[in-house]
This record gives C-alpha cells, structure tokens and sequence, in this order.
C-alpha cells in the first residue's frame, strides 16, 4: 500500500467525560502525525451523543454509516449516561438508548473482533497481590458480532404470572472459524515477536513435546452450554491444526475467571464469545490498571474496507464529568493502537502509536499512581512528544 | 418443629480428591453431632461418580431420585474428571457426562437458589492488594433453575459452512420473583444481624433519604440483553418495593466483575441469573481465599421436604488426587453450611455448625496459609472440636 497516505478518522467525543479526554487526545494526535509525517484528516462529529438525541429523537442520524463508511476509523470517546449529575436533563436515556450505537456500529461496519491488550505499565494501579502480575501480558480477543448480543426472542405475556422471557444464543460457525482463527494469527505474530526477542520470551508445552512460543486459550461453559460450547471446541480444534507451532488450551469461563485473578500471568492469547468476552476484557483490563488506562479496538481483520472503531473500555463516567477531572490515558492509548492499525500498511503511523504509547507510559510511569487532572495529563504527555 | 429429631444425610464422595476430603468431614460431623447432641443418620453412596459409571454405563442409577429423596439434605465431594493422571482409566468421560449430574439433582429437586457467602477467614490466600479487601462479607446469590442452562436449542448443519448453533436462554417470571425475594429475605435478615450487634455494623444509603442496614445489588446485562435484562429489572422494582428498608442497586455484569476486584468490598448481597451467577460465585469464592476454602449450597428455600445438595466449590482436582494433599477445609465448612440449613430447625445443629466453622478457621489461623496434607488438617480440625 501507498505511503504516506492521508487518514481519515471520525472523530466522535459522545457523552460525558468523552468530549474532555477526547479534546487532548486529538491534540496529541495532531502533534504526533506532525511529527512523524502522518497524514491525519480528523472530522467531528456531535453524534451519537446524549445532546443530539435531545434535539432529533435519535443518538445517531438514519444516515450514520453512509457518513462514517466514508473514513478509515472511528475514534469514539464515551457513550452512556448524558451528562453530569448537576445536569438537569441526565438519566433521561435507558442504557439500551444511549449504549445502542455501540452495538450498531459494531453489527453495522461487522466489527467481529474486539481486542483489549492486557499488557501493564507501571505507575497504574495494581489490584492483584501477587508480585507475579507485573509481568502481565495478555491478549484477549471477543467475539463481537454474535453469540449472546443478537438480541433475538422476547417476553411472553409480560407482567403476567405466566410471563417467559427468552433470548436466543446465535453462533454461526463462520463467525466461529473466523474469530479463532483471528487469535491465532495473533498468538503466531506474538510467537514470533517473542522468537526475534521484540517480546519478553514465554514457552508452553506443545502435547507431542517440544514448546510453543505462544497460546491460544478457548473459552466455552460447555458443561453447561453444549450446543454452542460443543461446536466451539471442534472448530478450535480445527483451527488449531492448522498452526501446529501453537500451544492450545481451554477454559471454561467461571475458571477463567478466577483464574484471571489468582494466575494470571499464565495466559497467552484468549479467545473468547461475545459475553464471556465482554466480562474477561473487564478484567483483563482491571489487571492492568484498571479502566483508567484501557484502550480497546473493535476491527474487521479481512475487510480493511469498514472503519473499525476506537473506544476507551470506560464508560462515560457522569459522575466526574465536566469537572475536568477524568484522566485521558485510556483514551490517548486508544489512539495510539488506532495508529498501530494504521501502522499495519503505514511505517509513520507505526512510528506515531509507538510514540505516543512511550509518551503516556512515561507520564503515568513519573507521576506513579498520583491523580492530575484532564488538562494537565494531557499537557504533559503533549510536551513529552517533543522529547522522545 | 421438633428438637432433636434425627437429620438424614446422603455422603456422596464422588470422583477424584471427593473420597478423600470426605473422609476427614464425616469424622468431623460425626464428633460435632456427638458433643452437641445432634442426631445425625449419615448413608453412603457410591455414586454418582465415574467408577459407578465404568461399571453400570450411568454416573447414577435411574432410580436416583426416590433414593436421596429419603434424605434430608445430600453432602457431595466433588464430581469430574475421575481420577489422578496415574489411572489409565482418567478422561474416560467428557465433562458433560462426568458434571452431568450435578444440574441433574439441581433440576431434579428444583434447588432454585445456590449461595456461596464471602467471608474471609484470617489465613487463606489473599490475591487482592488492597487491605479493604480484608473485610469482605458479601453474599452471592445465584439463580440455579433457569436461565442460560436449560440446555435447550441445537445444531443445524453440523460441520458445514453453514452450522448454525444456538443456545435459548429461558426465563420465567416465577423463578426470577423467587430468587430475587429470596435475595432480599437474606438481607433483611442481614439487617437484622447488624442492627442486634451479631454482625459488624454497615450502612447503604436509601433513595428517600436516611439508611439501610443491607442492600441488594441485582446483576443483568439489559444493555445488551434487554430480553429478560428487562423482566429481571422490573420484577426487582417491584419486589423491592415489599423491602423498603433494604437498600437496592443494579450492575451490569462486566461491571460488576471489574468491581468484585476493585472494590469488593462495597458489595452485600448479590442476586444473578444461573451463568452471571456461575461467573460471580466463581469470583466471590477467590477472594476469600480461593477454592480450597468455598463451600456451597443449593437450596430451595420455599419447600423443605427436598433434599438440598452441599458441595464444596472445587472440583475433583485429578491433578493432585490420591495423593491425600487435598486441603479438606472447603468440605468441612460446606458441612458446616449443611449444619446452619439444620440449624434453621435444631438448635443443636446450629450450635454443631458455629462449632465445625470455629475449628476450621482456628487451624487456619494458625497454619496461617502454611499447606499440610489432607490427613493433618483433618486430625487438627477433629482435635480443635475438643477444645472449642
Ligand atoms: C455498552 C455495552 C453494550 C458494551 C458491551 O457489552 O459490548 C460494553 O460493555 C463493552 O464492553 O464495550
Ligand atoms: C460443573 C458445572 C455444571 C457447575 C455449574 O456451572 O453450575 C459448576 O461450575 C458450579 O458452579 O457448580
């Protein structure tokens, strides 16, 4: 692909504490491409937001995805709750309104993977007592266009004695094969940035004997779920001979769970369906610090076409917002593994997402633990651009 | 009802380290019942387990049900993978057979409502950073009937390109009110324990203003599955509106993962849906010390004459079976749990349930985290039983 090629990002703040870690991030960006010969052209957007609702009945015009098709990528700062709590017109949306465009832009452009890098920095909170976690680094990849979220079924005789509510799983194995399949070029590129010493080294035991340089961890509760869990585990194991360098492992996901906080640092690379994802990159990314610093992708890794969209994992934290007190590191570290994608097909972009990830590592490394503001993060990681 | 009535109990051991931790506890129960005068008729059962299975084909005769029916509450060891990795007969059964029986004698005696408390006790592993966590004392609620595992929905196409899994989630307004009241029932009683002094003091805002002595958190992910995320919230509404001196709040799951590591602490009782629940208990369990020290129940708490099941949380763990290192602790106070359910009816039992809980954490305090083997613990706990 061309060099040198100009960028296009929506740029989207959404509600709440978005629009002010949103506003230093774009800053940094600026900064960042002026400096590494990255052609960025960011757009504004006031929508989906809470505001736009309020003036057009919707979060997100009929037109959204005609508008946003016409981009690389989505940088979306928070959805959710409106607005501060001094904010009279707050909680006028059900999380299902004002979240729904997560959902719609995800099935939409068919982001089916989301990735949330559970890698530590220092300086950000550790929750976990055990020295060992660290040295935590983790990949966990959601399913994200199927499964549990297809919001299909319905309620029987609602409020009646005799009311059903069901809602109906729905895994195909195309979004099966093609979401497994995902993790393990992921675990292959971790294996062999581990083998050209870019990455800290790991080994697991492959079965035959011999090691793997990496792991792909499956997920299912197929002691419970069998249809699905059953069709998981034969795709997996499908998948798997195809990438015989690779260990293999599985998990049931209340395991998972525990185990995510007890050993950690035993995982590689996890792949995971849409709720059981959901729930192991909220913990994946309290491991590491917590959402403070949680950057997440949803991308469509065989259809470089659709815009993939940028989200910090926070949500729009009514409670502190307009007070200028959210820190903007997962935001800015969102951007940077936005650049990182672009960084796939542009070397300035590369250089940029490496740049700016170094800048907020050394800020939060600096201040270890200790709160300032939006503003003043942001102008620090902006004046460490120059330095690096 | 009457005292001293004698309790039958059907002594499941089941599979992997179960016979082993068994053996410890039914020594225990049998010197706490003598010391308090409690009557206790302990029937063995080799099933259900894998070696049963190896010989008859089933993991339980078909006629299990009238044979626990008998009894008045069913203690089991552990099921799952059949023995230590030295028996050439282990992996013989897939989870699915092996478990199968546990959501069998679930379903078969309708034991709606699993509860795991947490509670720590000084000595077990602590995996969280934070000393708040030193404090924990919630409770963790699960819906045991319904909802994600009632195994219906299938496979079309197996195999082919265009395999379609689905897995129906069902939910019924009468097993959501009961559970949910159920919930509420534990913390008003809560309440009540705290505002008597017989539990540590805690307060929970009320909406109205002033304060609560308890609270229910309920667990849905309505954002994204509004289905029965909708009914739950409605039906909570609506029950709360009976407890008004119970103080009420709703997480999303992923959320509610997040914080049972970040701040576990804030939490009381918790009411979630049978998979949440899975996930959430699974959770509870480690920050209490993990597995080795969780005992579980499952009840049906609106009809006495079915026998609930008592079950430690930990598995069969063939990975250290036969080997008597298995720590007992966790069996010995899901015993314990069974002699509070007694206790409910006979002072003798509960005074036989505060005596067992006391032996086991004064061992574990002065172990303080050291490991000694099955038969130490026992031997320790069984001599601490004189001295209480
Ligand atoms: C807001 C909600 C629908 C969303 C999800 O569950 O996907 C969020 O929890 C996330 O993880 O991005
Ligand atoms: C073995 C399995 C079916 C079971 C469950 O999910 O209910 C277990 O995980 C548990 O929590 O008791």
């Amino acid at each position: 692909m061309a060099k040198n090629r100009t960028w296009g990002v929506a740029v989207c703040p959404g509600d709440g504490i978005g629009p002010e870690v949103m506003a230093p991030t774009v800053a940094a960006l600026q900064k960042v491409a002026a400096k590494e010969g990255l052609e960025l052209r960011l757009q504004h957007y006031d929508w989906p937001a809470h505001a736009w609702h309020r003036d057009h009945g919707e979060m997100m015009p009929a037109d959204w995805r005609a508008q946003l098709a016409e981009h690389d990528a989505i940088l979306l700062g928070a959805l959710g709750d409106p607005g501060p709590s001094s904010d009279p017109d707050r909680h006028l949306l059900p999380d299902g309104v004002s979240l729904a465009p997560l959902l719609a832009l995800r099935k939409g452009f068919d982001l089916w993977a989301c990735e949330r890098p559970a890698v530590r920095l220092p300086g950000t909170p550790q929750y976990l007592a055990d020295p060992r976690a660290e040295g935590l680094d983790m990949l966990v990849i959601r399913e994200n266009s199927e499964g549990e979220y297809v919001a299909q079924g319905g309620r029987l005789a609602p409020g009646t004695a005799r009311e059903v509510a069901t809602q109906v799983e729905v895994f195909t194995r195309l979004g099966t094969e093609r979401i497994i399949r995902h993790a393990f070029e992921r675990a292959s590129a971790r294996a062999q940035a581990r083998q050209a010493g870019e990455r800290p080294p790991r080994t697991f035991p492959l079965p035959g004997g011999g090691e793997a340089a990496a792991q792909v961890c499956a997920i299912t509760k197929r002691n419970a779920q069998a249809h699905w869990g059953e069709m998981w585990t034969e795709i997996f194991a499908e998948v798997a001979g195809d990438y015989p360098h690779i260990a293999t492992h599985h998990e049931l996901v209340d395991a998972a769970c525990m185990k995510f906080v007890t050993r950690p640092w035993e995982f590689d690379v996890v792949v995971a369906s849409n709720l059981h994802g959901d729930i192991l990159t909220d913990l994946a990314a309290v491991l590491c610090g917590g959402m403070g610093v949680a950057p997440s992708c949803n991308i469509n890794p065989l259809d470089r076409s659709v815009p993939p969209l940028f989200e910090p994992t926070h949500g729009s934290a009514p409670d502190i917002a307009g007070q200028g007190l959210a820190g903007p590191e997962a935001m800015l570290l969102t951007a940077a593994m936005m650049l990182d994608w672009m960084g796939e097909e542009d070397p300035a972009a590369a250089r940029a997402g490496e740049r700016l990830r170094l800048a907020v590592a050394a800020d939060l490394q600096e201040r270890d633990g200790e709160a300032s503001g939006t503003r003043a993060v942001g102008d620090a990681v902006l004046a460490r651009l120059d330095q690096l």
